[in-house]
């Protein structure tokens, strides 16, 4: 896997989607890409050995989270993040705006930055642009995210207003704080539900320059029509040559609809959160393990897939581990899940470079519908 | 990995331990052997292919958990417990005499059986000693235990000798109900603290007839010098040719004890549940991994450990995944731990081998006495 200083490769571009390569310090990437989160520094209940397996190139993890704990220099000190947890592929740092906003107590958004107390131990921080991008050059990621300011939702026009004008002069102080490090830096456009908001945002910081763009502030609560016609006014006027990354999304559906607006990158708890919840992703829709009727069924939780979890275990056993509360019931899962999304944007990877992305769509929905197949069938192991 | 019909073949046996190997359906397992526990069809954390990587090559889980939860007949409808839990190598069920005392509610001992309400669900259940055979028949394990009377300790000399009459009566119909299958049952020899009784159901444990002998009842609140002394006394008096096994025994230390009175088979959650609780077992001694100390110490949990974790974690990420309670924490320390104790009869059985288990002995204390090593130098990965 190639290695180098940061660079977006776009290989095809077309009304279905955009296929590209990200190549970073710690090597490439294809897209459209899936980061798994990692926020405290471990993908849950999985080890960078099975995130190897399920096909992981890129992860996701969160400098507010490593800056409370561990703590910043606790990381440096034991070579960097990628040491720490043992992951020597790309890693892209968020850098925690959102999560002030929504786990940290007594948040106060000042001009100058934000002061807040951690939702571990009450202690009280002040974080501005400049010393977050300075926390992820000393976490050593491969892709920093600007400290954005990310109003809740449902936000007026005047709130959204006023927190794009500083995620745009937050921007531009992160940008003038960035070292020579080699890290990229992502920004983050922001305008909540308001297109001019987010045009005017994105202008701004097409201006300053980035790295790649990110579209923050959405699928806050708002109607999913409204994300997808919001998130793709802004790929429409965010620049080719540049990934775009639309943050916290999403389903499987979420994905598909994403890649069409022209989006490369995505990041999601939802396969592992699901994992510690019983929801599986599979080929014929969700499956929640925990439904009695999979009590003694010998079937893999889906015949279609082949990772670990599938070629080795059965429904059965996925139920009994999680109604018993054994901890590989979470792995398992999440092995699973994980292999899920990432199978399904290898997938439409393929579709985009043979220009099949529409049977690809149908193909999807189809096997939804025909769920007769689910309870056993051919299997691929 | 020869399989076949149960067997125990005596290697080696002299004043310091004894080297045999015990053949299953399920391969073979070298002895001294430690197990470790699954008692609800998982290893705490792992899956299996951990498990064949820390060394494990038999395994134990428990009847009276499976019966309970999934139920016997999930088991044998998924394939039987090697299928259901994905593990082909040999397995080791324990009975459930212990844990219907320690973990059931309004449990009755009758002379035909045990009546108890369930840990889990509150409902009804009896179980014989038939019925217990027959239980782990359906589940299709390698070895069989013959359901035991264990009373609580401290016991007077006349529950002791009840409980001992009882438990000799259980194993005569344990033998009786044993069917065709092919698979191993043991024994359980009770009686206490109390020399005569060990004796006395010894031999009559012994005129019945099993594939191997347990020491139970040890272990339960009685002085260690107590535990060992009635152990030996109890291991004089069985047969070489059949595996002796101490039941829920021990510590490493425990373990080179054990050996040296003979005995061939250990199980405990100890490596398991220490992982857990920050436990982890080092050459060195044990180490607490929530100490403030580790907080930035790169060096591995172990630095002569090879294990999965020592190649590629720092003392201060584990510490910083049990802090945050990031669910890899109890995998990593569950992967160290049993890497340690399989090492350790590895160790203890090369040292029979050769004949050189004094220095095994000597070495292994005084590795914790030089501690000042503790902190970093040469590791093996």
């Amino acid at each position: 896997m190639k290695r180098g200083r940061f660079s977006f490769q776009l290989l095809k571009q077309g009304g279905e989607g955009r296929l590209g390569r990200i190549t970073t310090p710690h090597g490439q990437c294809s897209t459209p890409a899936f980061m798994p989160v990692g926020s405290q520094g471990s993908v849950k209940a999985l080890a960078p050995v099975d995130l190897q397996e399920v096909g992981t190139e890129i992860l996701l993890c969160n400098a507010y989270h490593l800056y409370l704990r561990p703590g910043t220099e606790v990381v440096r000190e034991v070579g960097g993040l990628h040491r720490f947890m043992g992951w020597q592929g790309p890693i892209l740092t968020d850098s925690g705006g959102f999560q002030i906003v929504s786990m940290s107590a007594l948040r106060e958004v000042e001009s100058e930055g934000v002061r807040f107390r951690s939702h571990i131990d009450g202690s009280l921080h002040f974080l501005t642009p400049a010393k977050v991008v300075q926390i992820q050059e000393e976490l050593g990621s491969d892709i920093m995210m600007v400290l954005d300011s990310c109003p809740p939702y449902p936000a007026s026009p005047d709130e959204a207003k006023a927190a794009a004008a500083l995620t745009a002069q937050w921007a531009r102080q992160s940008k003038e704080a960035k070292g020579g490090s080699g890290q990229a830096l992502f920004g983050i456009v922001q305008g909540g539900v308001y297109p001019e908001l987010r045009r005017q945002n994105a202008h701004e910081l097409l201006e300053i320059g980035f790295d790649g763009y990110a579209i923050g502030g959405l699928s806050l609560g708002e109607a999913k029509e409204l994300t997808f016609e919001i998130a793709e006014q802004v790929t429409d006027l965010l620049p080719k040559e540049a990934p775009r990354y639309l943050m916290g999304m999403g389903t499987p559906e979420d994905i598909l609809t994403g890649v069409r607006i022209g989006v490369d990158m995505f990041d999601c708890v939802l396969p592992t959160r699901g994992a510690r919840t019983g929801l599986l992703f599979t080929s014929l829709g969700p499956l929640n393990i925990k439904q009695a009727r999979y009590r003694a069924d010998a079937a893999p939780p889906d015949p279609a897939c082949g990772c670990y979890t599938c070629c080795n275990f059965s429904r059965a056993y996925l139920r009994h581990l999680f109604l018993s509360r054994e901890l590989l019931a979470y792995r398992l899962n999440a092995v699973h899940n994980l292999f899920y999304y990432h199978s399904l944007v290898r997938g439409i990877r393929q579709a985009l470079s043979e220009d099949t992305m529409d049977q690809f769509v149908r193909a999807f929905f189809s096997q939804r519908e025909d769920t007769t197949g689910s309870e056993g069938g051919e299997t691929v192991c």
